[in-house]
């Protein structure tokens, strides 16, 4: 498997895949940033009047419901349609699913109406949307919500299974499955769950994967996964003490200097 | 008063309140970093779709004039009904209030059909909400406007007392009264008001505060403040020297740190 | 040359312009940050109610399309038109032209209805203005449309002569020209390529010296490009090794602390 996240890496850094966003305005400058730090080139176009076209070039398409609003939500599905007539893969991050019920309504119908390569969210969302019951407000995860690794990795595997693409949630252990197989990755640090836009960061992380292994989009998302948590502890042991503002510029810094020696020494993960 | 501004910054880390924001897009990483530094949990949803909605399950809302928009502007109202229904307190910020007709006529509106509990802004905003004339044309203060800090406290009194509401001043001195009181914070580096968004940071912390003791807006927006003027001393301690950008991680840094011995060693502020 | 580089700073510095900005979301709080830095006051105002109102009473209105969308649109000609009316500098970044129909079709717009006082792009947008053909499918330039210096130079001069204005296209050497003298500044490093929103940085500060130096467009331009430049240099010397994080935290220490010695000391500029 590393030898594969590390192949992935370098094809990303070597691809530099086109990653179009259609996302929320509080992270958009961290996703930018993250997507150029770890070789892909980011886009962000939500008009409805481009968001088919720019998509249509791309790489790799990141719909992000941050800050969801009516005059974004038919771009992200004119967007997903023009990517699933390229076959090219599209990532959903349901940001605050299960906290209004204009963002239920809105996973529902992107999922519906569109093919989802890779759903990644927080434990929350994703019982949300797997029908599980959840107790979420806003757009943290609610901690009672939280469950253990093993079932984060269940819930992932049988949503997974049930929509047919690959399921990602973040948490102090993330769990990723296919709908066979599923990867725990033990790499991170809580303070990550403190920051905004970890989450959305991550999606970019896994569209600029995406983009570059269409193929091999559950790879690819642990791979993308992977290289958040090994920066993560990377940001912690540099930054860590210093406070929340050094972390992030830490993080950042770990992207950009992320690579496939870096990823083997520090990864933790186990499959299952 | 240092005992119940403490006890206060424990309420918000311990209760964790969710603060719903309708703000602009220039600060907005900011305001839900700074939110989420002390403890609370930002939500960001500005559709009119589900302002309402979102409100209603929050602890607090945040309106923030920043990037006025037509299509935000009847989500804030939308935002403050929905929470005066529910007694949640509403943050008002009025940037750039003076600077045009679309900013008066909004600002004068929120106030009218929404009930404020605090009213936040820099001396040329307030003077303008206040009827006393002000030279702003952006959205920072204006030199000309600038007064000094018992002529500021006394300008936040006769407002507070007109609004029925809070009203923070922000400044080299910052003034808060409810009509009856005024504090006074001396806390603070002058660097802080050359970065953008250490008002609406301020307006988030405010929130937070609120979201965290709904009875007690005064006591409330009193240590918010107090807490940004700490940290905006720790941070130029730590930073000042190295320039801006070294001193945003550091303010960043500095929230996320902050406790109640800091707070109790580092506070300068005095009550008339 | 210096000696007016060096004056038109702190001609910015005393003077404090009001910058009008109609951006995108994605690198606005950089943006803000970087106007505030230099010396100048930045304000946001992308409403069709507003607009032409700020522009107005601005010293420079930014027209940036990188967050393109149906309704900033017709608030960038407002602007643009009401700053024209009272001989106030515009400055157009056209993030992406060449990437979509819509991009093109308001780039061609915006050069039509409005007197641009300065076009200022990477090489692929400003060789899709030209008419050149380009290979740019995001907002990055292309590598196949880089050219050597000297080209961009005369790229930048017959641009600049057609649509009489100031043509400014950043790169390895950006190259600035008038239609007449052709400026060459080697400072700055590649790092700031791979970082979201050193382009719309430049514009900012662009915005800034125009609006302080109002009948000097081509000198204000080649100043601010070359503050950025010189902050690229001493930012990387400061963080560089560090990363991508800390690189963009340094930029920002950098222009916050540009002044007049540093400047004639660092600058790397040739006119041809």
């Amino acid at each position: 498997m590393i030898e594969t996240f590390c192949a992935l890496l370098n094809q990303v850094r070597s691809g530099k895949p086109l990653v179009h966003h259609i996302t929320n305005y509080v992270t958009v400058n961290d996703c930018a940033n993250m997507t150029l730090g770890i070789g892909a080139s980011p886009v962000m176009a939500d008009d409805i009047g481009e968001a088919a076209d720019i998509a249509s070039i791309s790489s790799s398409v990141v719909l992000n419901m941050g800050t969801l609003n009516e005059r974004t939500i038919p771009s992200m599905i004119a967007a997903g349609k023009s990517a699933n007539q390229k076959k090219i893969p599209v990532v959903f991050d349901p940001v605050g699913a299960g906290a209004s019920k204009l963002r239920n309504d809105t996973a529902a119908r992107l999922i519906n109406e569109i093919n989802i390569s890779v759903l990644r969210g927080n434990i929350s969302e994703i019982r949300f949307i797997a029908g599980l019951g959840s107790e979420t407000k806003g757009v943290d995860a609610s901690e009672s919500d939280i469950v253990c690794a093993d079932n984060a990795g269940q819930i992932a595997k049988n949503l997974a299974r049930k929509l047919g693409c690959v399921v990602a949630i973040s948490g102090a252990v993330d769990a990723i499955s296919d709908g066979d197989k599923i990867t725990y990755i033990e790499n991170g640090h809580p303070l990550m769950g403190s920051l905004t836009g970890t989450g959305c960061m991550s999606s970019s992380l896994v569209g600029s994967f995406c983009g570059a292994a269409k193929t091999q989009p559950y790879a690819a998302t642990c791979a993308a996964i992977l290289c958040m948590g090994v920066a993560g502890d990377l940001a912690y042991e540099k930054a860590g003490r210093s406070g929340r503002g050094s972390f992030v510029a830490a993080l950042h810094d770990a992207i950009g200097n992320m690579n496939a020696e870096t990823l083997e020494r520090m990864a933790k993960y186990r499959e299952a």
